[in-house]
């Protein structure tokens, strides 16, 4: 209703315009501007009011990256600010085939079970190509991306992980200013997408599988240190037995890290999405960890920590891409290379002699 | 011989000079700069002679940081340059009380019996308060710095660690340029110096004790994926059987990480400094590294990237200084911070804001 009364006063007022003696076409175009920023305010109305179409409709604009929108953006974005930051944000990460899918799905179906309200949103950096490898097919989550307390967003890919861990950060304030209270947040783990989900969630989850032989063989430098905990998942059957050895090796393996500055020592759960089994007692550490988390002040100090990294992170990234995309040292910089390659030059002399050129 | 005859010149130069109608100040000032430059070109030929006198007091100079000694630095680097790059550069980190003097002392020993000229630096960018706690006393390898072919220097520290690194850096270009052909690059491990060190070596040495119950605890996140080796040192005695065990445990660790691009398995030594024991071992192991590194392009490889790295982080360090040290940045950074804090503003927007009066 609201929403209806804000478009007749918008006629109402434009009706009474002409005594200000504008052109035909500045008249239109305030008046195109005044409609805009009502269907704006409708918008974000709808987010607050957790519509999950407008929700949809904010974070296209949002993955959009045009100018075009990029004052309505703002304008959504620094609304919702204010109701942000109420979720508890859950990364996920896993390599393909390890069961992401069904696991984020059983774990979403019995959190809307108990009540909550949870959004699954993802960050993948990769290329075109890769596309449709990480929540691109809906369908993968049929029975959760049907329930009413459930919403699942695609993720946009194929560009810089800055760009899509901005969009991601942003989607997320959207999701909690809808009224989502648990955020699932997956990664398919391309280059340093693990490191930026980490940097956006309160726990990290670890999707693994058990198989034959060293369990520790290809995980990604870093991933163990990030991790709260470990899943073995497809513990059932015939694996059991081999998931069982596994807990106790990535429990040495996590074992040999220095304690986290928030004391929790991370656990290692096997589960069984397919037979949904496990997802409950997953649930219930997740739920441990909130509580102890929020009572120590931990939570609190770790998202300041994150909001301090993405500000720096960001402002960094700048000050970087406006140095290597000047033109001066696009030039220079392979020349200057080659000059460090001939030991012509230090890479600190190098260092001071391009810094002057992107003055000049 | 060539220093006498360029100071003879030099005079010569400045008694034809009063033909130029120059004020005696200025007469005096001229002469003095030429005796400077002379004064720094008899110290380059005396670094590239293998002086370790001048090798130090232009090492000295480089800890300096005095802007007064900006020229001369940049000429001594620049025409030492072409010199550099020849010698092998070994990394080698641990605890108090791991044992590292000895250690070095006795390496160091080793090699320069087989007709190597060995350099000890050192990596330190602790306050002046643990000052002395690494090659500080030179007394703590009294055989090795006694040997002519043998070069053990200090550290400055008490400073920031990129300024630090880049005088190390700079000290072994320059210990290169005076033909050491062997540099041992000491680090006691504060903060990120083990990073620094590992980014300016070819191989990095992680030395190691062996102690009651778990190795691997409070080990430094990242330590070992960096390490080529760990050596358990004090394996003597009483002391061997847990190094043995230590042995298995660590070669477990190592064997938990992706294999290095390189294809080099990191391996796992035991040692008794105080012994001599192990130490030709060691040295096997090191030159067996540098053979392969060297035959499969990996060890130019390895040094052209570092350059790179240094060459972009001191790019990205001044680009970064420049930022928070300008004025209204510092009135303004922890102004936004609040409003982060108080969800008035998102950490995304806070940085174009804070971009944006960087440039006003």
């Amino acid at each position: 209703m609201p929403s209806s009364k804000n478009k007749k006063s918008a006629l109402q007022e434009t009706k009474s315009d002409p005594g200000l003696n504008l052109s035909q076409s500045s008249a239109e175009k305030i008046k195109a501007l005044r409609r805009k920023s009502k269907d704006i305010q409708k918008l974000i109305q709808g987010i607050l009011s957790g519509n999950k179409t407008d929700l949809s409709q904010a974070i296209t604009l949002i993955e959009s990256q045009s100018k075009r929108h990029a004052e309505d953006i703002k304008t959504i974005i620094s609304t919702c600010l204010p109701y942000s930051n109420k979720s508890l944000r859950v990364g996920i990460t896993g390599v393909p085939g390890v069961g992401k899918s069904t696991f984020i799905e059983q774990l979403g179906l019995l959190l809307v079970s108990k009540g909550h309200k949870v959004a699954v949103l993802a960050v993948d950096p990769s290329s075109s190509v890769t596309r449709g490898s990480i929540l691109g097919d809906k369908t993968r989550m049929e029975k959760l991306v049907q329930h009413p307390m459930a919403y699942i967003r695609p993720t946009a890919s194929g560009e810089s992980l800055g760009g899509v861990a901005r969009k991601t950060r942003e989607s997320i304030l959207l999701c909690e200013a809808a009224g989502f209270d648990i955020l699932l947040i997956e990664t398919v783990g391309v280059g340093q997408s693990e490191t930026a989900v980490h940097s956006m969630t309160d726990f990290f989850l670890l999707l693994k599988l058990a198989g034959a032989g060293d369990e520790l063989q290809g995980i990604k430098r870093g991933i163990i240190e990030m991790a709260d905990a470990i899943v073995i998942n497809k513990a059932d059957g015939d694996n059991i037995k081999a998931a069982k050895k596994a807990k106790v090796e990535f429990n040495r393996a996590l074992h040999m890290y220095p304690s986290k500055s928030n004391g929790w020592t991370p656990k290692v759960k096997l589960a069984s999405a397919l037979n949904n089994e496990g997802i409950e007692n997953i649930w219930n550490m997740l739920s441990d960890y909130f509580t102890t988390a929020k009572t120590n002040g931990f939570f609190e100090e770790k998202r300041a920590g994150q909001n301090k990294f993405w500000l720096t992170q960001s402002i960094e990234d700048s000050l970087k891409k406006d140095f290597y995309q000047n033109e001066n040292i696009k030039t220079e910089f392979p020349k200057i290379l080659e000059k460090i390659h001939n030991q012509e030059m230090s890479p600190f002399e190098a260092a001071e002699y391009l810094l002057d050129k992107a003055k000049s």
